[in-house]
C-alpha cells in the first residue's frame, strides 16, 4: 500500500515551490495532461504577445519591424535565453528551423571537423528523425560517409578511428532513460570522436550542462518542455571553440556574414549565426520566446526535484492500483537514470490510450506497445497523479480498450 | 506631361475590379506601402484565425489537435491551395521549411535524377540564398558537384552534358525582369538539364504555369505576395513524374512513409510528402493559409493586368515628376518582361529610402544603389502611385537623403 492517498498528495501540492506556475498556463478544467513532453501547454502570456506581433509589429510596422521590432535578432536573442537552460554561453545557441534540419547542420559541421573519418554513429531505437537524417547524409555523400546504428549498450565500444561523430539523445524519447552526458562525451573525445546531443526531451525537463560536459554540438525542439507551441522553431548549440572551423552545409543567406550585402559568394558569419539558414517564422518564434521566458523563471533544481517526485508518486500509484493489469515498466525506477516521463508497455496500450483520452487523461501511445506519460513540473499537481492512475485502473477494469473505434490505429498517434 | 492626374487615377480606382480587396487588409492610414514584395500586409482574417489556433486548437485541444484540428495535413492542404496559383496539380506542392531549405531539397533531388552529371548552373546576381545553397551542396559533395554561375544572358549557351540542373528565379528580385519559364525549360530539357524555378517574386504576383512549362521543381516563399506573415513557411513543387525517383537528402521523419511507426530506417513517403522534413510551425502555417486563401479569391488575370497598369502609371509619373533627378530605370518598361515591382538606380538611394519612409512611403533599398517599389494589386490604389511619386519628388527637391542619421547603412535593409 503506497503512502500516496489524496490528502498526502494535496499536502505536497500545498508545499510545492513551483505550484504558482500552473496559473501561468491555460489548462482545461478537469484535464490531466501528461503529454507536455509532446506538446507543452499554452502559457497565458503567449496569446497577448501573438496579438502584439501580428497586429502591431506586422500590421503596423510591416517590413520595418525586422529592425524596429528586433525580428532580425530574435534567433540569437531567444537562443541566448535557451543557452542559460543548457549550461551554454551567450552566442553558443541559436534558434532556427526544425530539430531535423539542425541535426543535419550539426552532423555535417562535425564531419567538416573530422575530414579523415567517415562514420556517423548512433544507437538503434534512437528517435527516428535522428537516424533518418544520418541516412540522408550518407546517401548523398556517395559512400564517403557511413551511417551506423548499434545497440545502445554497444555504442561506447564501437568508438574508434573511423568514427567522426556520435549522435545520441540525452533523454530517450520512449524509455525516458538519461544518458550520462559528461561520461559519454569524455569517452568519445578520448577516441577523437565529436558528439551531437539531441536535447529534445532534456531542455526544461532536466538540468543540462553542455559546457560542463565539454559537449561539441547539440540540437533540440521548442515545443515540448519549453512550451513554445506546435511546431515551434528548434535550436542548435555549437561550442564556441568549434564555431570558426565548423562549416554549415545549409549555407543560406541568414547565415551569411553580411546577408544584406547581397554578395554572390557565401561567407559564413563569424559566430553561431552561421547556423542560420533561411528567414525564421516570426509568429512561431514569438510564441517560443514566451515559453522560454516562462521556463527561465523556474529554478531548474526545483523542476528536477518535482519531476522526479512526480515520477516516484506515479510509479508507486501504478504499483498499488494497477499492479494486477499486466503493465511492464519501461522507464528506469532509479531517479538518476530517469528523465521527465514514465513509460509502460502493455498489450492493449493503443486502445487504452484512446480510452484514457476520453476520460480526460492525455498521454502518448508509442509504437508498438508503449504508453508514455510526460510529467511536466510547471503544470502538474501531485494529486493529478492519483487522478490519472485511477482512470487507468478504470480503463483496465472495464477493458475499455476493446472498442471497435480503435480497431485500426490512426496514422498519427 | 502624363495623363495621370489625380482625377484620372481616382477614376481608375473606382473601376478597379480588385478594389474591394484593400479592405480585407489592415493598412495604416496615410501609408503608401510599396514593399508587399518583401513582406505582404496583414490580412484582417489572420488575427482571428491565430487566436483560434492558439486559444482553441493549442490551448484546448493540445496534442490531439495534430489530428483533431488537422495540423498534420496542413502542409499538404496549404500546398494544394498554392498549387492552384502555380499551374500545378494537387499533390505537387507542399508547404515546408524556408525557401533556402527547399532549394537544397529541390537541387539535391534534381541531382539524384542526373547521377551522371555534376554541375548546378545559375546566373550571377541571382538572389543570394539561391547561389549560397548551391555552394554549400558543392562544398559538401567533396568535388562531385560543381556550383557555377554565369551572366544571365549566357545561361542558355552554357547548358550541356555536364549540367545536371539549372536554378533560375522567374522574376528577378532586384530588376523585376521576368524569365520565359516555358522557353527556358524547353531549352534546358533539350540539353537533358532539369530546372529548379525560384518563384518567390512570382506566386501571387504574376500568372505561373508550372505544368504548362513542363517544369521539374520549384520553390518559393510565403511572406511576399502571398501575405503569409513574417518568415512564413515556404513551399516546394516537384512535378508528379519526378516524385517517385527524386530522393530528398533532408530525410526527416515527417517525410517518412509512416512517421509514427518509428522505424529505424528511412523510407520516403510516396508523393510530395517526402519533401517534408521536420515538424512544421503551426502558428506561422495558419497565418500563411489565411494569406493564400485570400489570394485564391482574386482572379490572377485581373491581378496581372492591374499590376502592369500600376507599373506603367508609376513609371510615367516618375518620368513626369522626377525625370530631372538622376534616376535610372532598372526594370523593363515592356509589360511582358516586367514582374510586379519597379526598380530605379540612384546615387542617393539608401538615404532616399530612409527619407521616404519618414514621409510614409515604404519601399526597399537593395545594395548597392537600387530603390525597389513593390506593386501589390490587392492592397494598392492607382492614386497611391501619385502620392508616392510626389513624395519622391519632395525628397529629391529637398535633398533629404543627405541626413547624418543615414551616413552609416543599417546592416539590415
Amino acid at each position: 500500500m503506497s503512502a500516496w492517498n489524496r490528502a498526502a498528495l494535496e499536502a505536497l501540492d500545498r508545499d510545492d515551490p513551483l505550484a504558482g506556475f500552473r496559473d501561468q498556463f491555460y489548462l482545461r478544467e478537469g484535464l490531466v495532461y501528461l503529454d507536455g513532453n509532446s506538446l507543452g501547454a499554452l502559457p497565458r502570456r503567449t496569446m497577448p504577445r501573438l496579438e502584439q506581433v501580428a497586429a502591431q509589429e506586422w500590421g503596423e510596422g510591416l517590413i520595418t519591424s525586422w529592425l524596429g521590432a528586433e525580428w532580425i535578432t530574435a534567433p540569437r536573442r531567444v537562443g541566448d535565453k535557451i543557452a542559460r537552460l543548457l549550461g551554454a554561453e551567450p552566442g553558443e545557441v541559436i534558434v532556427a528551423d526544425s530539430t531535423s534540419i539542425n541535426l543535419f547542420k550539426a552532423l555535417t559541421a562535425a564531419l567538416s571537423l573530422r575530414p579523415d573519418r567517415s562514420v556517423i554513429l548512433s544507437e538503434t531505437g534512437n528517435f527516428p528523425t535522428d537516424l533518418y537524417m544520418m541516412q540522408g547524409i550518407s546517401a548523398f555523400s556517395g559512400g564517403r560517409v557511413r551511417a551506423e546504428a548499434v545497440a545502445g549498450e554497444e555504442v561506447l565500444e564501437r568508438l574508434g578511428d573511423a568514427v567522426a561523430v556520435l549522435l545520441l539523445t540525452q533523454v530517450h524519447y520512449k524509455t525516458g532513460v538519461v544518458r550520462d552526458m559528461a561520461e559519454v562525451t569524455r569517452r568519445a573525445h578520448e577516441a577523437g570522436v565529436l558528439v551531437v546531443w539531441d536535447l529534445s526531451h532534456s531542455a526544461g525537463a532536466i538540468p543540462v550542462d553542455l559546457n560542463g560536459a565539454g559537449a561539441d554540438f547539440a540540437v533540440g525542439c521548442g515545443y515540448k518542455f519549453l512550451n513554445g507551441g506546435p511546431g515551434a522553431p528548434a535550436y542548435i548549440f555549437a561550442a564556441g571553440r568549434h564555431q570558426a572551423a565548423a562549416m554549415p552545409v545549409l549555407s543560406g543567406w541568414m547565415g551569411h556574414a553580411a546577408p544584406f550585402a547581397f554578395e554572390d559568394g557565401y561567407r559564413a558569419a563569424d559566430g553561431i549565426e552561421r547556423f542560420l539558414c533561411g528567414t525564421p517564422p516570426i509568429l512561431s518564434m514569438a510564441a517560443l520566446e514566451c515559453g522560454v521566458d516562462l521556463m527561465a523563471e523556474a529554478d531548474m533544481a526545483a523542476v528536477r526535484a518535482k519531476s522526479l517526485q512526480l515520477g516516484r508518486v506515479f510509479m508507486d500509484l501504478m504499483d498499488e492500483h494497477c499492479g494486477a493489469f499486466g503493465f511492464a515498466l519501461v522507464s528506469p525506477r532509479e531517479d538518476a537514470r530517469r528523465g521527465s516521463h514514465v513509460s509502460y508497455a502493455h498489450p492493449h496500450s493503443y486502445g487504452m490510450m484512446q480510452a484514457l483520452k476520453e476520460r480526460g487523461v492525455i498521454g502518448d501511445f508509442r509504437d508498438p506497445d508503449v504508453l508514455r506519460f510526460g510529467l511536466t513540473p510547471l503544470t502538474l499537481r501531485h494529486a493529478d497523479m492519483l487522478e490519472a492512475v485511477l482512470k487507468i485502473r478504470d480503463v483496465c477494469e472495464t477493458q475499455a480498450w476493446d472498442d471497435p473505434r480503435w480497431a485500426v490505429r490512426a496514422a498519427v498517434t
